[in-house]
């Protein structure tokens, strides 16, 4: 970018190996600082990583007395080699310009390789600001942003347009209860829990549209999975046969995406410690039934009178297409007609048009085929007490009754998927600033 | 993608002229039905545009009898050359597969070029989920789409990372008047005006971060500029020498954006009529006082007792500099201290480190230098009544306490940007489904 003054002379930590023996002038903030026999040595933190700064000249330690992390440098001084520091080079002979002096001490340390374990998210979010600071805390939503990056271009690529829906509504659009209400000028509004209705309408505007954004859920639980407010994906897909092109949809979105930032962010991810890929570009396809099956005899457990998968189920399943299949994510199909929205299809044997798609031991989506005969859409949500002529869903028939296509498409949690993707154990630790039943603070 | 069984054979409309003399399938919705003497004319919408298909023969035709616009068919066809159908193509000797047939003829005409008039906002929104089936309705949101996507090509490009923030927050995060309360698990809380304090705690993290979201403001106006939710791009920088950094950003960028969206949307813009696109890469530069002053000059209207600039004087200066300087966005720059907010640095002369870019005759955004210096930062709260040890501060606060550069960033809505692009009347044409005092539907 043209005119940024600082960054027209500024080198950033990831590129002092082009300036070995050169003058250089570098910026961040201090990080790390170790004193050993007079020497001062400064780890600078900027926004690609680390650079060791080797502080000798008496007047230059002056400059640091005091000073703690978090202070803010402008640093000009040597390059040279120097396998022992981060990134494998450093900086002697500087000359440096203190532009904050920070004189407190951190409320917690950020210079270690995790920030956080699992069972102390509390310490974790309460001092969240300065807890990011951590670089692997901070690479967390390198990948994050990486993984939301591939998704909006392969989506792009594949012609879907980005749609942005409204958050408040009125009325619970999908009849669900845990939603948060409010005061809308004197009427009763509703926080949107996902663009459900509107990527339908949708379908018969773009054919093929998505959304990425805020969606809301008053979840009373207090676990690892439950959050407040969720940043999801959405997709919709119209023109399709069948339902199996919206699994082939999101399979190919997904190996695609996954590709991309495992090599990417490659070496984020090693010091994440996130498990390996492990994919293959078609998804392994069992019925709940075949699973079911396969899961008993296996663990001896009985699970014929369950309807759905249970956990450990999921897990198995995915271990299993892990070890066996070279595949750590799996559909099952044929899930049963108890478990439908008002707006999926049905099929036959009482099953619907849907799969889900689990990844890593966990259900990441559902992916139907959606009810687009108007006639059936209107039974459909009659059976599940939905009033199609309320002032909620006016809108959403007329689309149907004024013509949709046959269509499906798929919803998931980006922090669900960064969760899985990096091996977090809590989905909180995948968002920044997460809010739950407990917490709506920082 | 593979294995989407229809797009494996399906062409789309802007792809006949590869396929002439040949027999493809199309498929899309019936946009438009002519019959004249036997022959039936239709029109069928696809995601890239029109397909004209003439139906002569008996029984295809008898297949059509009674079917209306929103009708979705799979036709199978012969393409001919026919330079009066749209795109200069069309289909022969057609075998017709109805998919949905639709018999309710639409609330409202589609296929003319423009469906709306921005008097008539009302009829538009209510049937909005058929309204922008019309082609140039949904242009305006490719158009915006394509802004999306340049904008975040920018950015990324040039090293910012995109965050999610959240949008329920504990109390008024900017001290602001007009938010949306609601009960979170019996505590209150507001919904987010912007991510303002979040984007700058992320600069002691990312450097450089921006996100696109909603915000929502509980404007009681009702006029053509107010909506209670909007979509927000929300940018900040760290390391920046001087409040001229951030201009020169938000220049470059908007300068970068426009050109590539006015180049790969051309056809699209011509259509929608929208203005053509007159910029320089710099944008000019005038102080307040001298804005004040041209304008009185040349208009004989007396501003010296205005301390903002009027929107007749808004419309003056960009009208101005698009005639003289061949630059329709313009930085007014010495904005008073009165306007300012607690996180804006002040400057020399009572005035802010900051500017206003002014677009197309409007203010799309204050583009400020923050303060960060951690004591002048509390006291400036205090000065404007925010109290900083409270819960909704308090890690805002310590970001600053622990270390911040000197930074500064600015947000505007995509909407507004979209509106003025395209050259709409009104903020509404460029929402999907706009919220405002009145209306909270569909």
């Amino acid at each position: 970018m043209k005119n940024n003054q600082l960054e027209d002379s500024r080198i950033l930590s990831d590129q002092l190996d082009k300036y070995v023996d050169r003058v250089v002038l570098v910026a961040g903030f201090v990080h790390k600082k170790r004193i050993l026999g007079g020497i001062t040595f400064i780890n600078l933190r900027d926004r690609h990583g680390l650079i060791q700064i080797v502080v000798e000249e008496k007047a230059e330690v002056e400059k640091l007395r005091g000073l703690q992390i978090g202070t803010v440098l402008e640093v000009k001084g040597t390059v040279f080699k120097e396998v022992r520091a981060p990134g494998g080079y450093e900086i002697h002979q500087p000359e440096i310009k203190v532009i904050v002096a920070i004189e407190n001490e951190p409320p917690i340390e950020i210079d270690k390789p995790l920030s956080h374990k699992s069972e102390n998210l509390d310490t974790l979010f309460d001092y969240r600001a300065i807890g990011l600071r951590n670089i692997n805390e901070a690479n967390i939503f390198r990948v994050r942003a990486s993984l939301l990056r591939e998704i909006r271009n392969y989506l792009i690529e594949h012609d879907f347009i980005e749609i942005n829906t409204p958050k408040l509504v009125g009325g619970a659009a999908e009849g669900g209860a845990e939603v948060f209400k409010l005061d809308y000028f004197g009427k009763e509004a509703t926080l949107a829990q996902s663009p459900q209705l509107y990527k339908q309408i949708m379908v018969g505007v773009f054919e093929r549209v998505f959304e990425i954004g805020p969606a809301f859920r008053a979840e009373l639980s207090a676990t690892t999975r439950h959050v407040s407010e969720v940043t999801m994906l959405d997709v919709e897909i119209g023109f399709i046969n069948e339902h199996n092109d919206v699994l082939n949809l999101i399979q190919d979105m997904l190996y695609s995406v996954l590709v991309k930032v495992y090599d990417k962010e490659n070496k984020i991810l090693k010091q994440l410690n996130a498990p390996e890929l492990i994919l293959t570009k078609e998804f392994p396809r069992f019925t709940m039934a075949e699973i079911h099956e396969m899961y008993q005899k296996n663990t001896k457990v009985d699970v014929s009178q369950e309807l759905d998968l249970t956990p450990d189920e999921e897990k198995w399943i995915c271990d299993y297409a892990k070890k066996k299949l070279n595949c750590e994510a799996v559909f099952a199909t044929g899930l049963p007609q108890s478990k439908m929205k008002f707006y999926h299809m049905k099929g036959d044997n009482n099953q619907t048009r849907s799969a889900d798609l689990l990844f890593r031991g966990i259900e990441i989506s559902t992916v139907p085929q959606r009810e687009h005969r108007y006639e059936v859409l209107v039974e459909q949500m009659k059976l599940a007490g939905v009033d199609p002529d309320s002032s909620g869903f006016a809108s959403y028939v007329s689309a149907f009754k004024y013509g949709l296509p046959p269509h499906g498409g798929f919803g998931f949690g980006i922090d669900r998927l960064t969760e899985k993707v990096i091996g977090l154990h809590n989905v909180k630790e995948a968002i920044l600033f997460p809010r739950d039943i407990n917490r709506l603070a920082p």
